[in-house]
């Protein structure tokens, strides 16, 4: 059968369900004819039509319309009408459909077949002029706006002009005359922009649809589209085109359209969940313009068809044992499913849904893992508005994508990409979004929108990115024109700050503080069952105790990563760690040093509490010395202020030493410079401290029966003596310790592996170390000689523009560079130490690509921050599934 | 034989000739008596027995001094004298001597055997009671201060006070009395220091006398000088003891003790070298204590002795094949030579013998080339005082060590170390120096002594290392209490500048300008046979036509570094590269590019022209915008002024544009900045001019019959799709100017091989170039992640002094490192582009050990300074001869 397809260019509904070559709508409405539910007669152009249409340099496949034409005799066959015909004429739709969904990316033109004779027929079926009228303007319009790239606002500015002539808001009032008036008027516009007639023709109007489904596969929308969503070529390969009888939900008031979810797709709850419309046509409900009803109205509105509507959901699920997202349109009573697809669905409703549908048992809990992506994750752990925080509420609206986000009001799209770019963080507010807003969405923290529902434009693609969204404030009034929103007596201004909650459906004025999120339960089961599967252990990145009391919540296994120059930098510590450092000698050095021991002694207590019986991996400490230090600019200052307030000369003679210590400590390259392990050769008595405090923290605790598992880890190694070095202070320290305590301290010893030089010669490190530990950002600095913050500011947008790195390597983990000396690291360093323990603790242990990256080199951990301990869970996971599947 | 000495611990001169087992002096003498010529009797205690001395905790092998004492017996009946007999005493003297020369670093005991009964014996053997006394004196004085550790000073002091009581000036003429009273006043002194009776009996004299030798071994003294001359103990371990019977230069008129060299140390002509002194002992010439007569006085003082020490010295460099430094001693008109050893001879005295000797057939070129050390080229290519230059000569003295060195006068060794540590070149004036003087040479530029010819200390230790010195300036008064010289009516204090001039002899005030040297006739020969046998390419990095001409003159086969940022900062182009810089727009831009390509051009047709027929390697431009503008302290510091001052509002707004532009500009970490190819291609124009200024350049030379051959390299590529995008933009740029020229240009495309992450897809970049050229200076911050003005000036002095790094890694390669990193990319490079040139043009492309590296390495060239050129051809030949004879 699918050998059939594939030499095949036209399918008919009910033949096949091969995606890649039907298009997700083509497959998806095949499928539910050979379930046989009521789906309208249709066929499918294949995706190899566009791209024989592409390769031809954008002309149709010799011979297609040929076939085109059979199969809408067929069509006409099946329907009983005729395409064209003045009686009894057949309506077409014509939609686009690649095999990975991409709602509202392409175009659509429906009522195809119309014409000035044949909206006579039309009337004559439907003994309903106005509706006649009314389908005729919108494909008129459509068409004129798709196929013949009339700019859509030339149609809006006359049909609002229309509207105020006729005295009316809405287009559903207008009367027969006018709509006819309006086809005569929208044509001879068409005429004027484009310099030819209008095609009346039914099969040149047909031509030309499919031409422009294919035209618009390569539009800038779809194109952005793909790009961001990391669409490729073997994903998805061009569009299919889907041609289907024309069924109306506007004749009437048994007659309606709408979109049903198989599941509440916030919740995840297993019940039907959407809107619809009474007497509309599809685009009226995706479009948001109309308000519209939830599902549930429908029981009591049309019961028959609810009931029917509710069974088919059931049956769709079972089939494809993943939540649906479903098109229908009752025309005159009758039910017709125009469209399903795996329902885009709020990530905490993937989760529950997938959960729920694994322990109903037709998906194993590995399929639930893998079903489940990070980026789910993600979203779920996003921020949420404080609920302690004092706030006030200007607009309450659909809680139409879930999370909290605040930012300046903008009300277009290309503002808000122009404000995002200079880093400001902005809420795009709208009366209701379309797909050329895309743009805005990327750039935006959170959306509001004054029309539509959950199934509104702007709620389906602000829950698929994940962003905070509340839509159909309709107490809220734009003036786009002046730059404003008024809502009750309050004037938001462009420029002003509001915060969204998409989660309950609010929005706050002014900056409202988020706190983090919470895990589900659904969540947690479900990491459970990674947690099984996954071979990489996950620690966190955490250096307080509320921190570590966190990301032990959220699963991690132990700190990968504590680092100490956080406590240096605690404002009641700083001045002593500016006294050590101004230090005139090492008994003044030492003096400061025991005082700020004590201090990093009773940290370490807390933590190493707190992670009781896990491992605690706590770096010594990294940054130079002069960041410790006011700038020298900063002090100048301040010496410049002293002196004209002419302040006592001894204050003054105290800044300028500061600013001799600074000047000498002064750096032209502070990444590679005087920090880290060069610290703690030249000066031994810092990282002696810093021992000493551990050694000592670790006793008292074991003395109180407290399980504890220090890892001290030295940081910026590049060379075996370096580590030697360090490593004899150490066991010098530890056996004083020991002694002191009498205990015997359970203590790993291992370096940071983040300069090129240590992965290179990680054998003899190996020999010196009981781990390594990955700083993926300082090594991926040295790999490529950028300096992380200089490179994002200046050159790495562009180098993504043009391609050169399309994934920021602070992000994703460059395989070929940094990834090969790691490789290098973890073979040489296992081959002269089999016990040794190997992580990673930059801030790849949080991306999900590169753990996958990370699992497949062998190591034994991932360190994360705490909230990406869940996402990092799921990934290792995965990484784990898509490895034993590949063996 | 060599079987049979090694398990002997005591072999006679004449017996053996194993310089690891005997040392340098044993080896020597005993070689000298196997040829017959007159040395006295004696034996050697081997190097073993040193090894064992210290393996035992510092305590003699059992039963070595049973074995000293038959051999002292064997000695008794040679001499036909008896240690300590009261009639006919046999002296001897108990002499260091290793493996490796080290000269004065360690320990000697002359006259060994006397005491208050032999003395009596020595004076009826020799009839002169002064003589015995004298030597009797020296022995207290030498054994007290070397083997029981009396501090010098309170010798001297007493002598000092006796010669003032007694009314003269120098020892010579104290009479008997005198010195008798010497002799037990310090014995008392040693008595009162040790706390014991000076040993009388020779037997536990000549023990204590053996193991201070040993102990000398480990003296601060030879274990600095090992650490510098980088003594390895696979070269030497440990120190023989040489007991020679004492012969005495100091019997009077017809007696005399000297050294001679075979050839003149300096300019390597073969004739007779050296200094004597009539009726002295040894240590008098080698201190610098008398002033000495040269050797050719010696034919006619004692015209005998002259024509056998003539004969005797052709005889040792027949032998040895290289020229030799001899010590002799004639004793009332009997000549005995009592070392020979390897002349430690002026580097172009080492050039001159080497070259001459070769051509005389004694050795081969080979031996020839490797005979010679780069550090011998590099002396030679020393800077010397520039002639033109206006100069206040101040004094004279002997040219010991030539070359020309400026710096502040300082007058010991501890205050030289403590200001070379502060960054000042310093100049060591001392009256004489003395082996404890070590570190003071190590710091200083130059030494100056007031004292000593050509083969006193300072001289022979300044000519081993190289360094300017100026000996015996006797119109020259030290002040070294009050800090301070006089010389005619001048005074220079401590601080203030002097120059001198080690070539001619002559000191001069202040800092005198110093000019680059000359290649003479012998280095070219040898360079010449060293160009036949070196694999390696030789090329320089040179970035104008001066020198890029004396890089020719002085061997290059082309230039491997050609920078084009130096043609940017020309200080009339400055103005026109801070105006692209400013520019708003890439008209601007352009408009400012074009003035400066035109510039450009005419540079790279000079350079071309010069170098024409061999490769240009020219460098795209690779400093960070930033360096071109002023510092942003220095633009707030003159808008400052201007504000103060009033200047016009139009002025003041156009420098703050330029601050606006460096705060734009600014980078953290310029080094891993937005510079090399991340600007050529985020502004691709300027790489644009470049290339274009490379191709009419070179098509505009061929068309005037001139052979260019550039090649254009791309700098900081550490991503394939970099290199690329570089090399779309030249390949267009080519044919337009190829079309515009009517040639065909011959141009090479390659890559500075500097990021980390090239060197790890290598692979992938050879694919996409002609050639790769090794940045090593930004390859050693990339993997060591140091950067390097912060490494040198903060932690790698302590790295060096507590052996984390024993070299500096920018300046010798870092092989287990950086060194993999070039290995991996010339393997995987080659793989992928046979073609594939490979060369460095870091700073290490003139360093001997980094260029051993190189040529094993396999690659095709080194670049380096012109003035390294010469060392770097010799350096090549070396490797190639090791390598071959490794095979």
């Amino acid at each position: 059968m699918a050998g059939h397809e594939s030499e095949r260019n036209i399918s008919f509904l009910g033949e096949g369900e091969n995606k890649s070559l039907l298009g997700g709508k083509g497959a998806g409405l095949s499928a539910m004819v050979k379930m046989g539910l009521p789906v309208p007669p249709g066929f499918t152009i294949t995706i190899d039509m566009c791209r024989q249409y592409y390769e031809n340099g954008q002309k149709l496949p010799t011979g297609l319309m040929t076939e085109v034409r059979k199969a809408i005799t067929t069509l006409e066959q099946m329907s009983e009408k005729k395409l064209g015909d003045k009686e009894n004429p057949l309506l077409i739709s014509v939609r686009s459909g690649a095999a990975v969904s991409m709602p509202g990316m392409m175009d659509t033109v429906l009522n195809l077949g119309l014409n000035d004779e044949t909206v006579g027929g039309l009337i004559s079926l439907t003994r309903d002029a106005r509706f006649a009228y009314d389908s005729y303007r919108r494909f008129v319009q459509l068409f004129g706006k798709i196929v013949l790239q009339v700019d859509e606002a030339s149609f809006e500015r006359r049909l609002t002009t229309v509207k105020e002539q006729a005295n009316v808001s809405f287009d559903h009032e207008l009367g027969e005359d006018t709509l006819r008036m309006l086809v005569t008027d929208f044509k001879k516009l068409c005429r004027e922009k484009t310099g030819k007639d209008f095609p009346d023709d039914p099969y040149t109007q047909l031509q030309a649809a499919i031409e422009a489904v294919f035209r618009s596969w390569m539009g800038k929308r779809a194109m952005d589209y793909r790009r961001e969503f990391k669409i490729t070529p073997e994903m998805a390969d061009g569009t299919a085109v889907n041609i289907v009888v024309m069924v109306f939900g506007n004749l009437g008031n048994d007659s309606a359209t709408g979109v049903i979810f198989t599941r509440d797709p916030v919740t995840g709850d297993k019940k039907l969940y959407g809107d619809y419309l009474i007497n509309a046509q599809g685009e009226d409900i995706v479009a948001g313009i109309r308000n519209t009803q939830p599902i549930r109205a429908l029981e009591s509105e049309l019961p028959e068809s609810y009931r029917q509507l509710d069974k088919l959901a059931k049956k769709l699920e079972d089939h494809y044992k993943e939540p649906q997202d479903v098109e229908f349109t009752i025309e005159k009573g009758k039910l017709y499913l125009l469209q399903t697809r795996a329902a885009k669905m709020n990530a905490l409703g993937v989760i529950r849904s997938t959960v729920s549908i694994a322990k109903e048992g037709s998906i194993t809990q590995s399929e639930a893992i893998q079903r489940v992506t990070p980026e789910h994750l993600e979203q779920v752990l996003h921020r949420r508005v404080d609920p302690l925080a004092q706030k006030e509420t200007i607009a309450h609206g659909v809680p139409a994508s879930p999370g909290a986000a605040a930012g300046t009001v903008v009300f277009d799209a290309d503002e808000a990409e122009r404000q995002a770019k200079r880093g400001t963080k902005v809420i795009l507010v709208r009366e209701e979004t379309k797909p050329e807003d895309i743009h805005g969405f990327f750039a935006a923290e959170g959306v509001l929108t004054t029309r539509g529902g959950k199934t509104s434009h702007a709620a389906v693609v602000a829950r698929g990115m994940g962003k905070a969204c509340v839509c159909g404030c309709s107490n809220i009034v734009i003036n786009s024109l002046e730059r404003f929103f008024k809502t009750g007596d309050k004037i938001i201004r462009e420029g002003d700050s509001i915060t969204v909650d998409g989660t309950a459906g609010t929005v706050y004025l002014g900056q409202v503080p988020t706190v983090e999120p919470e895990i589900t339960p659904e969540m947690d089961e479900l990491l459970g069952w990674a947690d099984q599967v996954r071979r990489l252990g996950i620690r966190a990145n955490a250096d307080t105790p509320e921190s570590a009391t966190l990301a032990r919540r959220l699963g991690a296994e132990g700190i990968g990563l504590c680092r100490t120059e956080r406590m240096f930098n605690h404002p009641d510590r700083l001045p002593i760690v500016v006294e050590m450092i101004l230090s005139q000698n090492r008994d003044e050095r030492i003096k400061a040093l025991d005082r700020i021991m004590a201090l990093q002694k009773g940290d370490f207590k807390l933590i190493l509490q707190v992670m009781s019986g896990l491992p605690v991996t706590i770096r010594l400490l990294d940054p130079p010395l002069h960041e410790f230090l006011p700038s020298i600019e900063q002090l100048l200052l301040e010496i410049q202020k002293m002196e004209t307030a002419g302040s006592s000369p001894v204050l003054i003679k105290e800044k300028r030493g500061i600013l001799e210590k600074a000047r000498g400590l002064f750096e032209t390259n502070p990444m590679l410079g005087h920090r880290g392990v060069r610290l703690g050769i030249t000066s031994p008595e810092i990282y002696e401290m810093q021992i000493r405090a551990i050694g000592e923290a670790a006793g008292e605790l074991m003395k109180e029966g407290v399980d504890v598992r220090p890892q001290i880890m030295v940081p910026q190694v590049g060379i075996t003596e370096e580590i030697e070095a360090i490593r004899e202070i150490y066991g010098r320290i530890k056996s004083e310790v020991e002694a002191r305590f009498g205990v015997s301290l359970k203590i790993k010893f291992g370096t940071m592996m983040e300069v090129v030089r240590a992965c290179l010669v990680s054998g003899e490190i190996a020999k010196k170390t009981e781990f390594f530990s990955f700083g993926t950002n300082d090594l991926t600095q040295g790999t490529f000689s950028f300096s992380r913050e200089d490179a994002e500011n200046k050159f790495l947008p562009d180098y993504a523009a043009k391609h050169i790195l399309d994934d920021n390597p602070f992000q994703v983990i460059d395989e070929d560079g940094v990834g090969r000396l790691i490789q290098l690291a973890v073979q040489e360093g296992n081959l002269t130490n089999p016990k040794l323990e190997v992580g990673i603790c930059g801030e790849h242990g949080g991306d999900p690509l590169s753990i996958d990256f990370f699992h497949r080199a062998g190591l034994t951990y991932v360190s994360t921050s705490p909230y990406r301990i869940p996402i990092s869970r799921l990934a290792a996971a995965q990484s784990a599934l898509l490895s034993k599947q590949k063996k």
